[in-house]
């Protein structure tokens, strides 16, 4: 995987967070351990496709996390995951990848981002299937945690 | 969402399944309802980007069917879902859209494939975020149940 892919997704989420809900995100110690599965309780998913390579992205949020940053989006809290929550995942994982997208035009690699996929459910594990290393980062909050996966085709 | 794209997606599972672990499965009544997620205890997802659209696919099973798919494939049955069951449903994916990319060149569609993500965990609940209707195929076998959801945007 080439590691110039990997700050730009890292910086994009800490700034959707910022800026969207006013929350700081920190991020913690990147692993490249095959057996370290991305864990959450509601996943945004979201591929990546480009003349290079391709590979996929997941955000994980920790429930009480992601209802925070509901809560500050939105000035909502509907205490659970709900429609709105997986909604909310969805616009999340796009503004995401999408500022990534962005940042690595400009670097000179070109992806067409695929439509997000949310997946909820308390403790799923997610396992990117790439021939390819995958990289997870933890990011902590006053509210909860978060995790990164991604990775790239070799 | 084209129909046009529904039927090779179906046809392909069937056919992955029926060739590579000598099972059937019967397909059930094709829904269109915004609020029928896909649940499953692990699944497969993967997207497609194309120039004339993009959409995504899951492909979701009850534990014992995927189990018995494993016994049946590659002749042990772990009895649990593990990393060789993730694999499994990693590869039964790619070859699963593989088969459906194929059949819609054919017909004129072209679409790249971005690389599987496996999802785990009892009764995680997947939902696609695109702007077009979502289709839910429930697939019956005598071991179990296993659920395509599949959108494309308009």
């Amino acid at each position: 995987m080439n590691v110039n892919f990997i700050n730009p997704f890292l910086d994009s989420l800490i700034h959707v967070i910022s800026t969207m809900a006013s929350m700081e995100l920190s991020s913690g110690k990147l692993s490249i351990k095959k057996d370290n599965d991305a864990k959450g309780d509601v996943s945004g998913l979201i591929s990546l496709i480009g003349p290079q390579t391709k590979g996929s992205l997941s955000i994980s949020f920790e429930q009480k996390l992601i209802l925070e940053i509901m809560q500050n989006m939105l000035g909502e809290n509907p205490g659970m995951i709900n429609e709105e929550i997986i909604d909310l995942v969805g616009e999340i994982t796009n503004m995401v990848a999408g500022g990534a997208k962005n940042i690595l035009a400009d670097e000179g690699y070109e992806f067409e981002m695929a439509t997000p996929t949310v997946v909820s459910g308390q403790t799923h594990t997610i396992r990117h299937k790439v021939k390819g290393q995958k990289i997870i980062m933890p990011f902590d909050s006053h509210f909860g945690k978060a995790f990164i996966e991604m990775c790239f085709e070799d």
